[in-house]
């Protein structure tokens, strides 16, 4: 992917004047201190240094921006609210490269209760678009913890999961349309509300999840959805994971697509967080080995939905497929459920160091996976905890592990690439995915080498090669760097 | 895309020798009385001439065939159950293209209950996939006139429609994974039964709706869905499309995702039914402007649907949303009421000649469509009867305009090109598509260039050129011809 060597690299003084020109003062960031929030990641484990923020307030400025940045041969790394966990987002340590900041772009171009759907700029808080759908009465149902500050643009190219995916898919699923600024500046208008339209290749579906590196997506038509006007939660004592895809079938053939949750917990992961948030109470006496948080959902108010789900949940147990069930009999109780399960990253976080995984595995082998993976993290690190939960209904696994007392932080640590190495392994032994719901960015290069099928890798390069030929958009996140003339080594 | 001119290319005796090798004697036609059924469109709308018919029986097969026509400068036409409409499964009139049908590869080779999933191979006929996922008690929702012919490869590569798009999706929302075989011969194994991977850019996508020019879809892991165990169906009686669409909304706020078909016809389509079915009846006795047919599907046997649909229908009509309503009692009477909606292409065959559309438009602006579309027909030919009937949900029109008796077949074909450009500029006034469920082919791409945003179209080339650089995989489908030295300049 060579650069063009027939024009001159203007330098990057020049770049930045032109860019003040395109956006204005407000537009743009120079100095360290306000560059700090855009640099780094927030758990600190992507030290960076951005030569400059940009932040466009319209498709058309955005265009002008990368053009500048295209002809200029500047680098460019795209950004939403900046909750990525793998690095994609924030610019590396060189200083050179420019973050391209799409907050400003906040509109709510339209909302269409007809059409079920909107249409948002890329900088919109993921909560204010559930907000402005539930105004209409519809409901847009991507939902994850990072609602209050991750945008709609970054959850479309991270294509992120959440809570509801075993319902109404991942972000993916929720796009109709999208309107993209191209590497070369030019604008892609792809921003329809059609539920059909076979006219070519489904371009959206490249830059949803192509995480900034094959253009910078501006805008997006979504879907909204009916409202759900009941909703009932389940906490259900299992003995082990295969019991969770037995209910889960069971659940399905009764109730079908009125699951819009299901939730699995280790007994050490229920543990942790009753540890660190003593004021929680666990909704059953006994400590079941694994627990299952359900939900179900139900837009007409005539159907009995509470009944249903017992007596579903009652059929269960009869058959001996579970232990014990808590319904909740109030929204309070449903959400002191839920607490238990959104407080896991927190009470990670207080308990000390942890290595985390975002693996996913076929339903059918999740059981397999966890037997074959739990025992040998204990054989790399005695006493490990291994702080298991996820979304089953989408064979996702947040597989995670916990220092145990007996090793110190620096030993724990010293030891994550093996643990890595195993769980990865785990995963790919039964057709899982070393990421489900997470991305690549520049955190899982090496992996996604090693255990994608190498004739994707080469199509991918492919793409990119087509669509960022100079390797503008997010270089060198996503697809390693490879064949190309360092940036760095032109520009200094 | 040039062909690469530094080797020789070898004579097509030798090519068919190989292929002959490679598929072995059953394999291989070159008899024009064999290739007549793969060379010829099933409406007779594309005359055509195959230099052979090449029947692969695996995997393997289909990537040797390729290698060997790529080696050759052959074109091949991927072909399915040849069901499609618009001449994108056939061979040219040249005699020097060759078909490549997967029929031969039929396999089932997985059916998955715990993971909801099955793996076909592309050659597996429609019904066949419907059925063996019903005997393990899932259903595969994708239903379509043809379903009896069509091939799961096909209905993929044209990313097919059908009745259930309201509550299922098009094909593509059914695929998990697929196996294709690219246009140099390598296998891409992108089989996968996750419902969760985010590593890298989602190829898939590019496959489906691909109509066979990038790749050749070999195999498919797909979606199961719990198999509903109640259904009800109601004809309903509207005054104009605006009415479908306010009633279509009352009905998702309240049945939410339960709404599995909501089809619209006018009053012209149900008369030219019942006139050349004249044993059929209509469900109510008015005859109203516009009809809905429309069915509700539940997974739980207690949930009383049949009194949820009476009810909100109940509302509607005493909010005076429709004009009356018919709840079919039993299956026979929701059969009379589906066999209207699925006799009207034979109904259109049987009245005469007629000028066909499959357009789509944003659902809000069916009726806005209608208003323009529909005296604008009768502009250009007085007494043209409009046959509308379509998915509403889908935003979805057939819009299809039948002869008059006070004017000649000839007259009336004469006029085509004039109807077409009408309805393709009233589609595309409402940000509709000039395609919405047949694709493109032969047929729509004077219209597809016209009306498709031009990034996109060049988007489309670059993706093109990339994947298939020396234009072996259905040449001149889709994208038009370009920039490419002819192949009959070459091999002749």
């Amino acid at each position: 992917m060579p650069q063009s060597d027939t024009t001159t690299t203007p330098s990057f003084d020049d770049l930045l004047l032109r860019l003040l020109h395109i956006v204005g003062q407000q537009g743009l960031l120079t100095e360290s201190g306000d560059m700090t929030a855009y640099a780094l990641e927030h758990r600190g484990n992507y030290p960076g240094k951005a030569l400059a923020v940009v932040r466009p307030g319209s498709t058309e400025e955005v265009s002008q921006v990368v053009r500048a940045c295209a002809q200029s041969g500047a680098r460019l790394i795209p950004q939403g609210g900046n909750t990525g966990l793998v690095g994609g987002s924030t610019p590396d340590e060189s200083g050179l490269e420019i973050v391209l900041s799409l907050t400003r772009m906040n509109r709510i171009r339209e909302v269409n209760p007809q059409d079920n759907t909107m249409t948002v700029e890329a900088g919109c808080i993921l909560q204010n678009v559930q907000e402005a759908a539930a105004e209409k009465n519809r409901m847009f149902p991507l939902t994850l913890g990072s609602e209050g500050t991750a945008t709609i643009g970054g959850n479309l190219s991270t294509n992120a999961g959440g809570d509801q995916v075993i319902r109404y898919g991942n972000t993916r699923e929720q796009a109709l349309g999208l309107e993209v600024v191209l590497a070369d500046g030019r604008i892609w208008n792809g921003l329809s509300s059609l539920r059909k339209d076979n006219t070519g290749y489904d371009l959206k579906h490249l830059f949803i999840g192509g995480e900034g590196t094959l253009g910078i997506i501006t805008a997006a038509t979504i879907k909204l959805y009916p409202v759900p006007r009941q909703q009932a939660t389940a906490w259900i004592a299992i003995r082990n994971p295969a019991e969770a895809v037995s209910l889960l079938s069971l659940l399905r053939e009764n109730l079908g697509d009125r699951i819009t949750a299901f939730e699995i917990m280790a007994r050490e992961t229920v543990n942790l967080v009753l540890m660190h948030f003593p004021a929680m109470r666990e909704p059953l006496q006994e400590a079941a080995p694994w627990v299952i948080l359900a939900e179900v959902s139900e837009t007409s108010l005539r159907v009995p939905l509470q009944e249903e789900f017992e007596t579903v949940l009652a059929q269960a147990m009869e058959e001996d497929m579970v232990l014990d069930v808590a319904l909740a009999a109030s929204e309070q109780q449903s959400k002191s459920m839920w607490d238990i399960r959104s407080h896991i990253p927190e009470a990670q976080r207080k308990d000390g160091p942890s290595i985390k995984h975002d693996i996913s595995v076929p339903i059918s082998r999740i059981a397999e996976f966890v037997a074959a993976a739990g025992p040998a993290m204990n054989a790399i690190i005695p006493g490990i905890r291994c702080i298991t939960f996820g979304h089953v209904g989408d064979g996702n696994l947040h597989f995670n592990q916990s220092k145990p007392a007996s090793i110190s932080k620096e030993d724990f640590l010293a030891r994550e690439a093996a643990i890595h190495e195993v769980v990865h392994e785990a995963a790919a032994r039964v057709n899982g995915s070393i990421s489900a719901e997470h991305g690549i960015g520049r955190q899982k290069q090496d992996i996604l080498i090693r255990y994608k099928d190498p004739v994707a890798i080469s199509l991918m390069y492919s793409i990119k090669h087509a669509f960022d030929p100079n390797n503008t958009l997010n270089p060198g996140r996503l697809l390693p760097a490879r064949n190309t003339q360092s940036h760095s080594d032109k520009v200094e």
